[in-house]
């Protein structure tokens, strides 16, 4: 089995390397290969026993696409992307890089001919709905994108269901939750200071709240997405049909409830750091996203996330920080 | 004002043009220049009193699309596009012209810039919807097309959605039902029968109905349609919001009720011009659209369309026949 993972070099992509490495296959064969592409130099999981290629090389330039499927992958993880503030503020970019860069891949699949037909994991967002939403988003709830990478997102989506219908590829995307708790430095994401809010209090230090404690969002964590990822290799085309873009399942809570949840796993000295500086601009932004989805089709599938945040708070503190908090 | 008019050759792009003309302006102004392109040498209405340009052109080819709107027409109605049939056997052309063409032209508008900010009207299809459905559908029912064309036609819709959030021009999709009566020769399109059981028995003729009398789906004449798209036009963004893509009512009734109408309005002799000749493979194919909306959206914003099968007939004999049924 050949794996390709396109973003190998970002968050989900070292993490999902990390966990195909660690299982030694997937879908039941072992991995002999594992083609890692980004942007930023990707690093091959340590240990790896088959032979593992890292490029740098931008999906969205000419030639790189082909010579990407040129090995005949037989399972693609497509989570190359520019995130979503990087679209809004560089149209240009964001085009090229989430939408082209989709379309180059999928095109050079349908290109290869001789009975190639990849199976594609394409990591969707759950930007592809835009408010105003009902309290509870179902599977068959319009796209209306209000950000430029929902766009792109949805517009990959729907190129990745026509491949598939037409024989192509065997695509599937999963859209992910707002992912926490996301480990390295703050960053200047709206969506930041649900992931710091958690991080840097277990990790000793102070964190801004910029949005008041009733604010509801839809969590899911790293560990999850990667199992996401894998799983969705897994599904077979029957059992997913046409309609092979799906909502992911996460875990529903107020700030308020994320909070009281650090304080049960952490205890109060370590939810104590966490300093209100309410922001009227990123709560506003908050206020367009979604809160709540009844993904039946992907439960009903078998996708399956945290039960409760505090899990999403002990997966942190288990894969991040050795099981260890600052007290 | 300069309207300019792509797929101006096409039967909805010629009712367009000569509506115009009839009504001497859009919007309460008057139209001064019209221009008017396709890849079939389109006709300026007969008359016209301000400046017309025709031309051959195909927006997908580079350079198009600039020159389209260097004159920076101030309303656009885009219709230019390959059909459904011809978009699902010639995969690439479908999606060059169908998406690419569409890109081109609204990348084209983007880069003007000084200000420009055309209104751009875009003829979308009920195809961005694929089965299953429920028994009516809501406009704010997900989008999983079945078909290239349906792809194509909602990543345009998309992309138009998203070019006017960013305000680089007014963008208003709008998602036509199955237009009958069309005029003209009966063609190969899986849809033909909806109007050839209607324009061959009027015009003396023998037509072939290739389903069974209980089909159900959606309806509105070529008359209607150009009313939607001058409406559209008429629309502020204010009014609109930011979910710019509306489905159009139309007239929902089963190929039996359509039959029963023709009786009354033209009598037993042309109604039974009709020969029932089933085909599963049409049959096939249009079980798998949409049935019935419930467009509460364009409704509000006032789109209007014919009450009854009745009226479309009716409108078709007007329009078409000078008034006059072979008997």
């Amino acid at each position: 089995m050949h794996v390709l993972i396109t973003g190998a070099a970002g968050m989900i992509g070292r993490k999902l390397a990390a966990r195909l490495n660690k299982d030694g296959g997937l879908n039941g064969a072992p991995i002999d290969r594992l083609t890692l592409i980004d942007v930023a130099a990707p690093e091959p999981p340590a240990g790896f026993a088959g032979v593992a290629d890292a490029a740098v090389s931008d999906l969205s330039a000419p030639g790189t696409a082909v010579k990407a499927v040129n090995g005949r992958p037989d399972v693609i993880f497509h989570l190359a992307g520019v995130v979503s503030g990087e679209a809004e503020t560089d149209f240009d970019k964001g085009y090229r890089v989430n939408l082209d860069g989709t379309r180059a891949l999928i095109e050079a699949i349908r290109l290869t001919g001789g009975g190639y037909k990849p199976k594609v994991i394409f990591s969707s967002s759950i930007a592809v709905f835009g408010a105003p939403f009902p309290d509870t988003i179902p599977d068959d709830f319009h796209q209306t994108p209000l950000t430029s990478y929902g766009t792109q997102k949805t517009i990959s989506e729907l190129l990745l269901a026509d491949y598939t219908r037409r024989g192509f590829l065997e695509g599937v995307g999963i859209r992910l939750p707002s992912i926490v708790v996301r480990p390295g430095k703050p960053n200047k994401a709206a969506s930041g200071f649900f992931s710091g809010i958690i991080r840097e209090p277990l990790a000793g230090h102070e964190a801004i709240l910029p949005v008041p404690d009733s604010v509801l969002h839809w969590h899911a964590s790293p560990r999850s997405a990667v199992g996401f990822l894998i799983h969705a290799a897994g599904l077979s085309r029957a059992a997913l049909g046409d309609r092979i873009n799906l909502t992911m399942p996460g875990v529903c809570c107020t700030v308020g409830e994320q909070i009281e949840a650090l304080r049960r796993v952490a205890g109060d000295k370590v939810a104590a750091r966490i300093r209100r500086a309410p922001d009227e601009l990123v709560a506003r932004i908050v206020a367009g996203w979604p809160r709540r989805f009844e993904p039946k089709r992907a439960l009903a599938l078998g996708f399956t996330v945290e039960r409760t945040f505090d899990d999403i708070i002990r997966a942190h503190i288990e894969d991040e920080l050795g099981g260890r908090v600052a007290g």
